[in-house]
């Protein structure tokens, strides 16, 4: 199995993850730069994830977001991924949903803490971006290349910036990480706010935020990839290359 | 397929995806006007929206919401549907639900705003209508003309009305516009809701709202139609005439 | 069928449902009057309500809560059921589950209300009964006659009754309506306490109770049943001879 | 059946339950003490616990939490387990959970009450671990001896500590009453948030805590294990050893 063959394979994972826990519904999408080519980047033409099979995923160019010989009906936002590749080199994969329990955080000046060890991965600061801030009253999608840039120049270098009521932009170096970020972002998001309730809160310190960052190891995270994809029904998926991977990396 | 045939299979989706989607439970409905004649409208008879097959949608008259022609048991609150068919030519479809996260609002003073984009369609004023100022103490049911009058003229020309400690009804253009607009009406007041409690929040601006009637695009619903239908388990049933416009239109 | 077989399934199903729509989970209860002897009461012996079949079900004396030539292990809290027949001739079902969402009225002083038309069978009034009041510290388990009698006459001639830090006992006319009061008591609950939240709220009025009271009918009750029993997985039970009653009474 | 093929079919029944509750995601673990060395503990390599199986088990030393004759990845935060086992002869099993409604009470001043009767065992004061107390700045796992110690004597001779940020740890002198702690304590949780939202609140008396660590019946316990089982899909697991003792302590 060759390295896009792999990468099709687990964004097809990654879709279907995405949906059974909830983080997408029949909008969102996840993405990842192409393996071969930094220029491009992979994503399923409009479609809910949880439909996804791998003849649906198209090649788009970071430059534009424009389809690479492909007439399909792609994403209207898909300009949130193609100026967050074109930002940040480092950054392999992408995902944008709605995730109900982020979104009081992107109405309210209450800024979202990491509060819970799973959440550290959101980082010490997470911007919430108003799409009304620079481009006035829109439909609230992210539907040109102007708008996917001011995006990400309020995301920067960190993890995860909100979208003033609509949702959430994610980055990360791998698409097991931005999977596990967005799955426990919200679950911080309900701690947060449940904690707010009761009182003053404790959140992680910078420390423990970089602790996190430099000991994590990658069986742990495949733990949870496995897991997922089990409770989503395609851990068969991981049977073939990535299955072996699982088992090595064990 | 016809369009009654159409409509008829599209009206058995409708039932088990608000179903599914927990926005009805043994009771509420959703109908459609006639396709043919639009001094009719079609409805199942009195049975959980969850078993609505095609054989149980009866047609009712939208002058008097009298079933036609058929001595089965008629759902007590078909003057609901028939005042909105009647009052409003411009609407095609028809929700009434018990949605449990809208009914706070109903029987407190706050008015439920449109706070996240999926939730533009519900307009910036959500009427509240309460049964007990015009017609006092009753079993909470819209049982007669008068009343689903009554309701229809809070209403108005907007798109969901709230019935104070029973739910709401909820008018479209289109069969799909009112699922997604009844799917989408819960999680916003959810929002809203937790919103409320860490502080002051941001709604949608009118412009917004504006913004997102006039460019939302078919394909971008029938996405969620297919999820919705999907997740459902009835996809099976757009695979006819339905399913042929669904491929169309990616 | 007679009255016995059709008590005995109709009981099973109660079980099932109860269970299936989180009213109980693996404790709780669901009982009826024995159809032919007014002075016993059918229950199942102890065992998750998910699990009961009709060799399960057992007969107890109303007089003692004792079993009737059966000596497999009864539920501890048989009590509550026995002295709430014994209290009240008009009541021919009665429910005892944990529900998790009545709790905090229980344990604090905060009047539960009816707040949705669905909720409105809870009453004007829904009274606390503490175990310790009379009992001191026990294991907040009714296990005896005394303590039963005790919650009767808390319950009174009302519908249900909480039971602080423990959950409630509901008591009906026949065992379709206890069920239907046990599922919507719950969900009456979590709105009155997210309208708590908001600010003042709007009860039911004294003349819409006693509306639904007296208007309510049959084939109204017959489409939740049904639909439980649907969700439950359970509706070929009703195929026989409750089955045919449901068709009759559509 | 020996006493060693009964602990680990038990102790694969009691994966897939914490699993299927909701206690426990990719991540947390439980264990249980070799029925045939005190020394020795029983837990599944590093695996999510729905995907458990009988041959994932390993066995540790109760003195390092070194894995014995095994060279599989084990689980990172086996020194919670070793460390309360080491601590506590009268303890049999553990449970190391991230329960989402446990953790407001880690961050916050608030002390966790026993509320609800099902909730007595968490016992009258339940502590507050922090990591960062005695080790400042760390991933927040429990990764070597010292600070499970640390942990174990915060717990000292009580069911359960929260950990801060992180979630819990709960030990029992049997598998299956560490299993309902464990079940029980998310919803306790719940109950007191919901009723803090709502005024002041009574917690359950000394003396009906005590009163049910004294009266409660293991055929009460073993109704909720049964019913957990089946939920879980793995009551085929109990038809064995296990299953015949349910039915002898029926």
């Amino acid at each position: 199995m060759n390295a896009l063959d792999k990468a099709l394979t687990e964004l097809v994972v990654a879709n279907r993850v995405l949906s059974n826990e909830n983080v997408v519904d029949a909008y969102g999408h996840v993405t990842i730069r192409h393996p071969d080519d930094p220029a491009r980047f992979l994503m399923s033409r409009s479609l809910p994830p949880e439909m996804v099979e791998r003849d649906d995923i198209m090649e788009f160019a970071v430059a534009d977001a424009s389809p690479i010989d492909d007439d399909r009906q792609p994403a209207v936002e898909r300009f949130i991924h193609s100026e967050i590749f074109a930002a940040r080199p480092d950054v392999q994969a992408v995902v944008h949903a709605h995730a109900e329990d982020v979104l009081p955080f992107g109405i309210t000046g209450v800024p979202l803490k990491p509060v819970i060890h799973s959440g550290s991965f959101i980082g010490s600061h997470v911007p919430v971006w108003d799409i009304a801030d620079n481009f006035g009253d829109t439909n609230m999608l992210v539907t040109n290349v102007a708008q996917g840039r001011d995006l990400a120049e309020s995301l920067g270098d960190r993890n995860v910036a909100l979208m003033r009521g609509h949702g959430f932009a994610a980055a990360a170096p791998s698409l097991i990480e931005v999977v596990r970020l967005s799955v426990y972002l919200p679950r911080n998001a309900r701690v947060q706010m449940a904690a707010m309730q009761m009182g003053a809160f404790k959140q992680l310190s910078q420390g423990e935020i970089a602790a996190r960052d430099t000991t994590y190891k990658p069986f742990q995270i495949w733990r949870a990839w496995q897991y997922w994809a089990h409770r989503a029904g395609c851990s068969h998926l991981l049977a073939d290359g990535s299955g072996t991977e699982v088992k090595k990396r064990r």
